[in-house]
């Protein structure tokens, strides 16, 4: 079994010399185009642009855009202490409003800076090595999180996706696999950028699974039909109520799979978000609506006609039948109760 | 006001000479490319690659190809009655086997056959003369549809459609527009074909409303946000049990409306089908998953994943407010009584 690119962070995000590669996610799985970011803002303007997706492999990309200020305050501009310090803060707040809506990034920045120790240079070696920490980390915690997905998997089970619900979705899968376990795997397209076709579905169906692309609007059919049985998908964000945010469509799903009893499961990897008590407290991202309105650089409608682009919506905890994390499952009302789970080396299942 | 080029069949679909024009859906609003069938069999490829759209439009298309038929059986290949008999109910065939889920082509095209008068020559004008009678009557019924639809906007009333709900949706847009209510329209693109986007969201922004297109996976979001108060959709066939098949995504919308306690109203024009009991006499068409997986031509994920492309679904009485038919507006499970509806030739509302 090959191992999808897409597995691990670092086949897709890393340092080549003083500069970052980051694969250009909209063009697979066709194209394999790379984008060389010099400089923070080249990486910020990657993460705007959707050249990297997911909210934790954004947030890693986001840590080496801190990663690369820091050198260029230092190595270039030969900036103090101080003024390093403000460099970094206005990289961070720049990086931040990329994407207000992932509960990672602001979280992972703010603690590679607070690991830094002020008395000991270099600060940006420092910084990469806290990320490469919190890149072994977190690949850790895709793998827990996965390992706990499968444990709910049954033979034959044919599950739906949206969008791309990162790693640890595919290391159920590999999981799955290893034992012999025959699950099929149904995924929307995910409008307007495809990440379920060009993603998801292509990732598992290399990996050898039965993989079949819907667009967005059959999920009900194929639910009606009897022809899927689970609901998986990621998280963005997740309030301490259990409120989730995750991709636009999310909701829709989760409502029409209770319509018809299909349990919905949210891969919630390091668990909920600490600041954020209700799900409205959880900030919305408005993406300029020409990316709805065109494909392909052409528009589908009327010049008249407007559009608009919430990347996100909320789900509530009823309509979700568990939240898996590394730690464990847990009921979405009871998501606040995290931190008290062991954190798990292996799972004894 | 102007009158959009899809409030009147005539306007897309025309005969000039001894040829059939019908103006490519598909290409809408931005480029205005015409087909021009010679027999009936490009008319029936037509239909098929939907360059025509919309059950009632597409019957009507098809009554040209009957038409044709009947042209060449009689002019070209000076066949006999018996001949012509024949070669008719081949095209007949051949016509309804393009697109089987629409309620109107067989009816259409039996009313055609069975209106002939054997004994009186040429049969091709009296099929030409027929089909024009139907044209007008299912204008009058778009007409009548539209007037009762207007009938239950309210002002400021925010309407959710999907795929193109057919001429109707336009006169009632137009009677509104006569009326001085102001109604705002969200229409869901529609994926694959994109009919949402490329007609109703264009036709409707033409006359003068406010439009905003939404991806099909933002329904739910938007009703959530209290953005939608009305869902409207047309119905490709209608069983006796008040089941609608329609574009896939209908059902999906109904019960994410439903959830939110959004009336779903369905255009009905003519009323059911009296061959459907119920639901599951409905045969939904399968077309070709190529067209789930490409996007202008080009793949849009692996190479190993499959996919499905139902092209209807099946949305159950109990999801639906109203169905909105020439005679009035019946409960979804009383439209059997459709046919004891007196013919409405004025609304007396």
């Amino acid at each position: 079994m090959s191992e999808p690119l897409l597995m691990k962070l670092d086949n897709t995000v890393f340092l080549k010399g003083n500069n970052l590669v980051i694969l250009d996610r909209r063009q697979l799985p066709h194209q394999k185009v790379e984008f060389v970011c010099t400089n923070y803002q080249e990486v910020a303007k990657c993460i705007k642009d959707m050249v990297v997706q997911g909210a934790g492999d954004i947030a890693l990309t986001a840590g080496y855009g801190l990663y690369l200020a820091a050198c260029r305050a230092e190595q270039v501009l030969n900036l103090g202490k101080r003024a390093v310090q403000a460099y970094l803060a206005k990289a961070c707040n720049e990086l931040i409003q990329t994407r207000p809506t992932g509960y990672h990034m602001a979280l992972l920045l703010n603690r590679l800076l607070n690991n830094i120790d002020w008395q000991s240079f270099p600060w940006s070696t420092q910084i990469l090595n806290s990320l490469k920490n919190m890149i072994a980390k977190q690949n850790s915690r895709a793998v827990l999180t996965g390992k706990w997905a499968e444990s709910l998997l049954r033979e034959g089970d044919s599950i739906l996706t949206h969008c791309f619900p990162g790693s640890a979705l595919l290391h159920m899968l590999h999981e799955a696999k290893i034992k012999g376990k025959k699950v099929k795997l149904w995924c929307t397209e995910t409008r307007p950028y495809l990440q379920g076709a060009k993603l998801t579905a292509w990732a598992a169906s290399e990996m050898g699974f039965e993989v079949t692309l819907i667009t967005d609007n059959m999920a009900a059919y194929c639910m009606q039909k009897g022809m899927i049985n689970k609901i998986i998908t990621a998280a963005d964000r997740i309030a301490l109520d259990g409120t989730v945010a995750n991709k636009i469509g999310t909701y829709q799903l989760a409502i029409v799979g209770s319509y018809h009893k299909i349990p919905l499961y949210i891969l919630g990897y390091g668990g909920p978000d600490k600041d954020s008590l209700h799900g409205r407290d959880i900030l919305i991202e408005e993406r300029d609506p020409q990316e709805v309105l065109k494909i392909n650089g052409q528009r589908i409608t009327g010049d008249k006609v407007a559009a608009i682009y919430p990347a996100f919506d909320l789900t509530p905890p009823h309509l979700i039948a568990g939240i898996i994390t590394d730690r464990g499952i847990l009921a979405a009302d009871k998501i606040n109760g995290y931190w008290d789970l062991p954190i798990s080396k292996t799972i004894g299942i």
